[in-house]
């Protein structure tokens, strides 16, 4: 636990959050716990919620904790009591919102994927570079980066561990549109999500993998399937489901992408992800095998890493199930004991911890919006082989 | 999610919790956590903090998020903001506080073990007795039944799905001070801790299995045992541990408690709390096996409930990994979407929720003192039993 | 595999086997293959089979490949040709057969538990302490001490890995008659099987934890349950089923055995055996926890050992899930390359080949018939502490 | 277990192996054992053993329980007392000797992959199409198939229970020249052994997911590796390894194969395939997502398959874990009681009972040489694939 509070005499961080669904609860739940368990140099104040409709937006404020609820996103960025624009709403948005936060000298977290195109992402980058040279910060929201486990599974590649790395292997399964009657929402529709499985969560394990591997994907070679191209639509477009009426619609996006990749290492990748995975409600699954060991994890059960070290006698060697929860563990020493494990939504709170962090110390913060665009570009490269049948370069 | 928020009009509910060590944090990350994802009908308001240093508290205070700190518990009794009094003081004071808090008219949240001795305990029983009467609740911390896995068990057994129950098998295992040099704190001294592991954790097994299969344990036979009677003093009693000293002292608790145990029903029970299962860090392990299926927990993989149906056919029967992060499944849906995992803290909302409710509604919490002093019964039978060698009713 | 055959050269050792239901199968699958993979200093003939009746004894010879069947058990006795005599009968007659052929000079290999009384065992192990003096050999068929998993848990254990032993955890959980309507088989008479669950698979936990350790349980607290106390009669008793008549008749045997035991060593155990552990097919499991590790089998998963290793770095501790098919491990470099795993059978091909080995040497292969009456003197204990409801020494 | 035996009136099946290293060992011990588990229309009798060289060829004989050794395979076509030719030796002689076989009129089981080229697959299938029509029966050895979990999971596909199959992930993991100081063998040179990684592992998963399926590849995208591409030299070339000498020599196969497939059905494949997965021995893991439920299979675990019924209600749905050791699961109920697990030999076992039975009933045997010519065709389109960098129709 922290030795020292983020007291009233910390200089405040005010936050303004653009969207309020699924992403905006879980980003409310991360600023408002922060600072009760990390000793943070500034003390984020969470000022204001922007969205669309009026009333939807005030109950969301009331809900989540914020003081103030508005309908313009814009008005936040003239606002003196506003240093940082959280950006939760659909891909589509994020280029405008962002470019025009930092413009106004704004700090901006953005949620992945950080765009619906490499050409936004592009504009995105840039403007996050300029941003940099005015000390104005900008961070996407891979936050699987901050589930201690991978966090750990970082260090021990980083400390050679696991030696030259041979094979990754990373899947993200889901099955929350297996049944074909599962109406349309916004993700299924390519011009709100950009894309489907590929960005939704192929996204994450594209930054996950290079982010534990310290290394870049090069090369890509991979195919994207739409299962079931029609579906009822929503009588509701909130949340991730909604009832369904008896119009239907096409699915715009892919269902489940699968695809080969190569690492700058000479590492082999082999992605999949798909929301059709019967059963498997949010299996991100990562094995790397290098070398000296190996590695593998599963979101489903968040606080273990399985490693292996090659270097033990044969006779007892084994993967080892490391429960993440060891004060030297990364971001643990700030909640409980051994063995009392975090939940999903720790990560957004490890994830504000950096930033705040990074935004105090005058750094930028990883994932940077250049790496977020690295990301869009494994995406595009993936989209683009899917469609000629060849591989891609990134 | 919640669908209407717990807002400013919503009447609040003044709370002061007494003690602000590991299960300070806990609770008021409960109270603090559950109004934005639960919809109450009373708004907590997180008044007092009392401690008994006067820097410590304030710095707890402020670190935890109360609005002012007090070193003297009795004093937030006369106050017309404090509707709730959160008892998070080690156990040989909660008989004290309890009885003086309800004597005040003030609802009482109490951490398990509910006291240190059975006479403690029948006191504030009692005086829960008296309070209900006038509308006053009295609710004990065994935090774990709010674990979602463990609530859709007793669903399960409650629903017959399991048939007449055979056996139970719980263990709780930790390895905390396996370590001979880990120094003493006051967990290890009879005094302050009433008990060691059958205490501290042991009670927990005790009341989740009663709670699971809805029955009472009527009879034990156990076992206790202190594998290193001397340890070093700590330097600083504050927390888990401490650093050690040269000096050393007595441990005056049980490292470990091993018993058997019958259920009213005829069910057969075997349980097991250690702090010296090393590599186990919070491994509260339940079987359960019924004439019709089984189950089986273990804290380590918290969202997951293992189901045997044993109606269904022979070739495709077999445990079933449940991940217990549905809508269906208990507190989950105010949460996050399947699959996306709770952690250990989420019990503590789950359980200002229930009180919170229960106030509102004017119906007793569970468990209530009478259900605590049920365990505590427990307790003391298997002292007594291990000091006998004989089988003890409860 | 073997780098030199168990040639034609090689002398023989001619075998008789007396008993030819499940246990008669599995030893004779073990007689068959083991001269094919072990280089065995002599070579085991299946030369006759004995069997009560004449036609049943005669199928089975042919299927299970003995040379010859014969109704007269006794008549084995007399012929040169056989060395060794093999009991696979119910417990009741185990003590008259082996004391016979000791006296008769032929080496016994008896099948547990060893006798259905202590009074039966201590005969049997003074009849094997006279033969043994006489360059003859009696070994009792505690087969589970030749998975290669709990050979290496003994390494461990015995090097040192675990340092002083403070828990050991037992179960044997099994579910075939936890339906009622199972009928009865001489498995649950007493007159037949001695006693129940807690003969028939409590004595191989109790074996496998005494082996392991290399420790002895020097006092248990017990109780045994029969909670079908009444069953069908089966029209057929062969086997472990059969099919049920109308009538039922009394179960004379527990269901379930559950015990507390203290270990010579100080080490505290936790045993429990039973028959209605719904789902649980033949789950031997068996945790020990020690100063510096800790140790973790299920036979449900036979070719995996856990082990943690509580000298790692705390960062990286976890239980390793050593695959126990490496050329390193006990009896493995006569198989197959690692990560082929064994099978349930391959434990009694282990236990003719240490056998075989044994007798050429002339050394007492173990479990020695004193070790079966040490562990017959364990059930002994926990059946007087059933009744007594006290602790009772061994 | 068996009801009648194969007795000696059962007329004789002669057998000849050709080849005696790892494979050998494990067909003789099916030969030797299918008999007295199963009820089988034909005995099979190990008559003759064919090794290059003489001394090593008798050797294994007398090891492996073989009547007679011969040095010229061919001089066993000739003979009246051999029925069926089993052919254990590398693949650059599967065609020869098995198309010689089957001219003599001997049935064939031939271990895998069928060949080392295409051109000899169709040969080979050509020659077994015009003997069938004689018939003489031709079988390939695939025996993954013969594991019962995996007999279960085509069961379970082909009663519907997973409804349209969405996903299949296969990969099969070993780790036996991770170390790069492994000395080269026949396994790691493309004329012996035809191809790497992908013909010797790879093979097993594209029959088995096949197999399982009732469906078939028909394009596939991939990659071959090679880590290591430079190994020492062994000074012996037999078995799976050997001693390293200070000469080097160029591995002339794939360490790793990866690859994307479309199944007929409009299914999706990735399939891995490599000696590099530190830590993993023989980890064969197949998992398939359909409609309505899902498999997820692991070799290391060889006899539990996972089973998620996604009809199940949502509350209790989840994947069992099916210990497949019941007397419904294929294979299984020759075996031992439920529980009693088999190891990786015993699916040999059952290839020798499917083969003889075909043979007796004069029936085509699964997979037939067609169907091992179809798994050749997929193994080359992924090498096209891996040259071209483009899909290719199978």
């Amino acid at each position: 636990m922290t030795t020292s509070p983020t007291s009233g005499a910390t200089p405040p961080l005010g936050i303004a959050m653009i969207g309020h669904a699924f992403m905006g609860a879980a980003h409310s739940q991360a600023w408002r716990v922060a600072p009760h368990f990390f000793d943070l140099p500034l003390r984020p104040v969470m000022s204001v919620l922007a969205g669309r409709d009026s009333d939807r937006a005030q109950a969301a404020a009331d809900r989540l904790g914020w003081t103030e609820a508005v309908t313009d996103w814009k008005s936040v960025l003239d606002r003196d009591d506003v240093h940082v624009v959280d950006i939760c709403t659909p891909g589509d948005t994020h280029a405008e919102i962002a470019i025009a936060a930092l413009a106004a000298g704004k700090h901006v977290l953005c949620e992945k994927p950080m765009a619906n195109t490499v050409g936004e992402a592009v504009a995105m980058a840039e403007a996050a570079e300029r941003a940099a040279q005015r000390g104005v910060r900008a961070m996407v929201g891979f936050t699987y980066r901050r589930v201690p486990a991978l966090g750990l599974a970082r260090d021990l590649v980083a400390q050679g561990r696991l030696g030259r790395i041979h094979h990754v292997r990373a899947q993200y399964l889901q099955d929350w549109i297996v049944d074909p009657a599962a109406p349309l929402s916004w993700r299924l529709d390519k011009d709100k999500a950009g894309s489907g499985a590929l960005g939704d969560i192929g996204a994450h394990i594209v930054d996950a993998t290079q982010f534990i591997l310290g290394d870049t994907i090069t090369e890509v070679m991979g195919t994207l399937v739409t299962f079931v191209p029609e579906r009822p639509l929503a009588t509701s477009h909130s949340g991730l489901s909604g009832t369904a009426s008896d119009e239907t619609g096409p699915v715009t996006v892919d269902d489940a992408a699968l695809f080969l990749a190569r690492f700058a290492s000479g590492a082999l990748g082999s992605f999949e992800a798909t929301r059709f995975a019967n059963g498997r409600k949010n299996a991100l699954r990562i094995e790397v095998n290098g070398a000296k060991g190996s590695l593998a994890f599963d979101f489903e059960d968040m606080n273990v890493l399985q490693f292996f070290d090659g270097t033990e006698d044969s006779s007892t060697a084994g993967f080892r199930r490391i429960v993440v929860t060891e004060p030297e563990h990364p971001y643990v020493a700030a909640w409980w004991p051994a063995g009392h494990g975090l939940g999903y939504e720790h990560a957004f709170t490890h994830q504000v911890v950096d930033l705040v962090r990074a935004i105090a110390e005058g750094t930028d913060p990883a994932p940077t919006f250049a790496e977020g665009l690295r990301v869009q570009r494994v995406l595009a490269a993936v989209e683009a082989s899917a469609e000629s049948g060849t591989w891609h370069q990134v």
